[in-house]
């Protein structure tokens, strides 16, 4: 968490979804699921209840609230419309999988980009993306961007920032809206990658705009509204990435940032 | 003119003021003064008419229609608040001069950077900013920005690019704004300069939006009712930096790209 960061000694903190065992909270009761900020730890005293949420549906994959993220970065900030042309990076991660396919819900022309031949069929053959790619075979991105858009791109959703996203500024379309969820490329650098191609952004009147979660929170329910009955028509496909146990949590976390986790990474502490 | 570039043999266009000598349009007859793409050239037949606007008010500065630009980017982009912290680059040019008056009107706290200790005298003891910095006296602007904001930056009216918008990027404080209305620094380099500190869109969940002058035509007619009054009371200041003939527009050309102009940079073609 950027905010808050780690003390020693004290339980790592992260979302997930945690069972009630007992509450005197009037809105959590024993045996309620609910999901927010828990601890990495069999057993949690959660004292502060905001945000928590109670979880009501238990038919659809529990991390499935990951997808928020995805929801307000693809609909409040992108303004998409049908026949855009949109990118996703880190596209079969948590968040992308699901921006994929909403903007293929919306009628837009959406590539993919991710790290393995695996993920890149996942993306063309389970999750519905029209075309993706393998980052690591490209030599140049900008290349690259200039097969897959001829026409160039509409909207962009940014999760590795570096050199994929001055290539993408170099190929965005007149009034292309950026939104920037997360730049994980850039994480665990010694310096920061050079970005040069910034001033697209008033050639082609770009709208690049950075969000986290917790600005989107009161969109709660209608994320949910849309999209747990896609998921339940198989209409949106959910995709997790289970480790087992909390001994897999540190080797799972550094996964994530090397890429090896398919779909959302999640990390059972307990089935209890 | 970006969009439409120079053919060799034909003469320059560029946004100017004209008087109509014949007209066979309904809206422009002879005597009137008009404002929008026009030549650098004593007399010019134009035949596209849109956009060109008629000059309704003589009683202030011809080329005050520039401030457009400031208007649209300033209310529209940035959303300003009252008590907000508003940094200004190229803060006594065309444009900057207007932002950081429309942003003290506001009740904004308002810095502004220039390139000589003229024009800061300018920007502190005529326009009215709350201080300004000679950014060639400055060596680490990340170090400068951090004098000027302490508490950080709300919103960055951006019209230099490079090393400033790095340091802004640093110094941006969460929910910022940055409206991108030019990057004077980058237009005429071998390369364009690096920038590093991206992943502050995400951190500061920053806004950056690009905007050009035609997008926000239709705001003409509310800018001149706000603009006008105030330059006429005294409360705007607008200053021009005008220079005789049309021989005269090469040289201030080339200087207005090394910051050589103090305030719009006006080439007087011809007085009739």
């Amino acid at each position: 968490d950027l905010h808050n960061p780690y003390t020693p000694g004290s339980p790592i903190t992260g979302f997930g979804v945690a069972k009630v065992l007992d509450s005197s909270h009037p809105d959590f009761k024993k045996g309620d699921l609910i999901w927010g900020i828990t601890g990495w730890e069999q057993y949690s005293l959660l004292t502060a209840t905001e945000p928590l949420f109670k979880i009501n549906h238990t038919d659809v994959p529990l991390s499935y609230y990951t997808g928020i993220l995805a929801y307000a970065g693809f609909y409040e900030i992108c303004s998409p419309k049908k026949g855009e042309y949109v990118l996703v990076s880190a596209a079969s991660g948590a968040v992308g999988q699901l921006v994929g396919q909403f903007a293929k819900l919306m009628g837009c022309y959406v590539v993919g980009s991710a790290g393995s031949k695996e993920k890149v069929d996942l993306l063309k053959n389970k999750l519905g993306f029209d075309d993706a790619f393998n980052y690591k075979e490209e030599l140049d991105f900008n290349a690259t961007l200039k097969r897959y858009f001829p026409e160039g791109i509409d909207i962009y959703f940014e999760n590795v920032g570096g050199k994929m996203l001055d290539a993408v500024l170099l190929n965005m379309r007149v009034h292309g809206r950026i939104a920037v969820c997360g730049m994980i490329s850039q994480y665990h650098v010694d310096q920061l990658e050079a970005v040069h191609y910034l001033t697209s952004i008033i050639y082609k009147r770009v709208h690049i705009e950075g969000f986290v979660v917790s600005d989107y929170f009161p969109l709660y329910c209608k994320f949910m509204d849309t999209l747990l009955p896609c998921i339940r028509e198989g209409k949106i496909k959910y995709v997790e990435d289970i480790v087992e146990g909390l001994e897999s949590g540190p080797a799972a976390l550094i996964g994530l940032y090397s890429g090896q986790n398919v779909g959302k990474q999640v990390v059972v502490v307990d089935h209890d």
